[in-house]
């Protein structure tokens, strides 16, 4: 058995569905000979530490119940610094402006040798030379699965599964919120705000939908990709972006006469980032309904392989990170 | 750099396939460490053998030109007792009511400590238990990506990427025959025998489809699919089939009105293994056209993860057995 002393930075819904999922595959985990032990968790203003393993099940009802994790005043990145630990897991908040505190968070981690698995796209999509540079020059394992596309597996996809072929393009749905509002669109026949309406009252668009809508939470996707599939340094600023806002039920129902459906469609190959709405063939593997997100992978020896999976949820994305997980730990 | 010496066995178009492969990805697999060194040769009447590394070039030239690959009478099987090498690669055709010649090939292959990468369904479908028992006691590592889909990565995006999510159910498009003649039927609102025609015009279908039509391809890669990720030891004896050949393109024109389309879907779970044409919805991951193959993997934790490719084609079965033979050896 190799027992990993771990972290949680960050306790939101993703950092509380990391500890539930290890609470659930405790025994798989056993089986496969590995022991995660976290001892440490923090939140945005307190944090649990127990060198000899936090108790899961009381953290993530302490949360539930007041609101933090623990009484302890320490900061995440005091804990990165400062406890004996190999692995940290940082799921605090997206920040794509300044890539907030997970980008601190992650180069501490880097800088103490200590191995990174996050869902958090802020600092890849700020920072990703610098990040990849510091967790290289420590000998870290840095890996991102849950960061673009929830569940849906396409980073690990293309280095693994497609191991051999060389990535020509990469293009997808990466924002379940954009695709939820189209699908409902083109279902009824109804205007873009009466769909964005619905959206919120079901919690599948924020209050504030710019973010979705407007194609930048899609952009970050494709520039992780374009970093980590075709070896760019990009921000988020070398994409060109168009949103949904301006379709329309009527765009939508001459699309759908002549056999398309329109989806907001991320791109990234080596010459372009680009996101727009684009007319996709109601049969092709693009073509998906509902929330899900998908990416298609051209590759040169096994042509189009196309991967579709849930693009959020708290256990989803966890779900992604265990991958991670187990992936850097499994003999 | 770590040498790994192998045959081929089996130089049809899988078979050539994999030799071209490896001549186009030499620079590529060098860049990871890894010399694939083939030091022999078999198709069914006659063999090459060049401890110093065979020619590929010269062997896809002669075969083409000769029609066999080289002027020894060695067979396979001797080669695979005979000569000391790491990895056999066994492309030769399947035959599912005895496991043909691949059965013998990788039974020897295993008592002789080597490791075997293949796309030969019939031994998988036939004898599961026993190539997994033989291969266990030898400590060789036996990987198959290819026999289920071809380039579609369904077995290693199950055994690595969905690393900690329980399999509950596999569902999707195994045979891209059946995929074909479906989609053009509703296209072109033709009957069953007319698209079968046009499909063998286009070399989609052999002279005598029945393997494809009648769904005994789709229910081998489901007995694979229920051994190697449900732990049973099904043979195709197990699995209920019923084929494609009763569709009408009435049917599918009655699912089309209602927003369906009519699938040759093989399914397993624990408690099934079945092939039988069902109603998907249009907007629905399994809903892919033309000849793809897709396959929809239902986790505990990801909720269902779907992944579409092309099911056939020389170059893309030979890039499956490469990522295969990439996964055992790159460090």
């Amino acid at each position: 058995m190799k027992t990993i002393r771990m972290s949680i930075i960050g306790f939101g819904a993703v950092g509380q569905g990391v500890a539930k999922v290890l609470i659930d595959k405790k025994d798989y985990l056993e089986s496969i000979g590995l022991d995660f032990k976290v001892v440490a968790i923090a939140d945005s203003r307190t944090a649990v530490v127990d060198l000899n393993g936090v108790d899961l099940t009381a953290a993530i009802s302490r949360k539930s119940a007041e609101g933090t994790v623990g009484s302890e005043k320490t900061t995440g990145l005091e804990i990165i610094e400062t406890i004996d630990h190999e692995l940290v897991v940082e799921t605090t908040p997206t920040n794509i402006v300044t890539g907030g505190a997970g980008l601190h968070n992650m180069l501490m981690a880097f800088k103490h040798g200590r191995d990174v698995v996050t869902s958090n796209k802020g600092p890849l999509a700020m920072k990703y030379g610098e990040l990849m540079e510091t967790s290289n020059a420590s000998g870290s394992v840095f890996r991102f699965e849950a960061t673009v596309g929830g569940a849906m597996p396409v980073l690990n996809l293309a280095r693994d599964v497609l191991a051999g072929n060389k990535i020509t393009n990469v293009e997808g749905i990466f924002n379940g919120t954009c695709n939820y509002i189209l699908t409902r669109m083109m279902e009824e026949h109804a205007p873009y705000g009466q769909m964005l309406a619905e959206a919120q009252e079901l919690g599948y668009a924020e209050t504030d939908p710019t973010y979705d809508v407007e194609g930048i939470d899609t952009a970050c996707k494709l520039v992780i990709l374009a970093n980590c599939v075709f070896g760019m340094n990009a921000t988020h600023e070398d994409v060109t972006i168009t949103g949904i806002t301006k379709i329309t039920p009527e765009a939508l129902l001459l699309a759908q006469n002549d056999g398309y459906v329109i989806k907001l469609i991320g791109e990234v190959n080596d010459s372009r980032i680009n996101v727009a709405p684009k007319l996709v063939p109601i049969d092709h593997p693009l073509a998906v309904g509902g929330s899900l997100n998908v990416a298609s992978v051209q590759t040169d020896l096994s042509g189009p392989i196309t991967v579709t999976g849930r693009g959020a949820g708290s256990i989803e994305t966890a779900s992604a990170i265990l991958s991670d997980m187990i992936s850097i730990y499994r003999e």
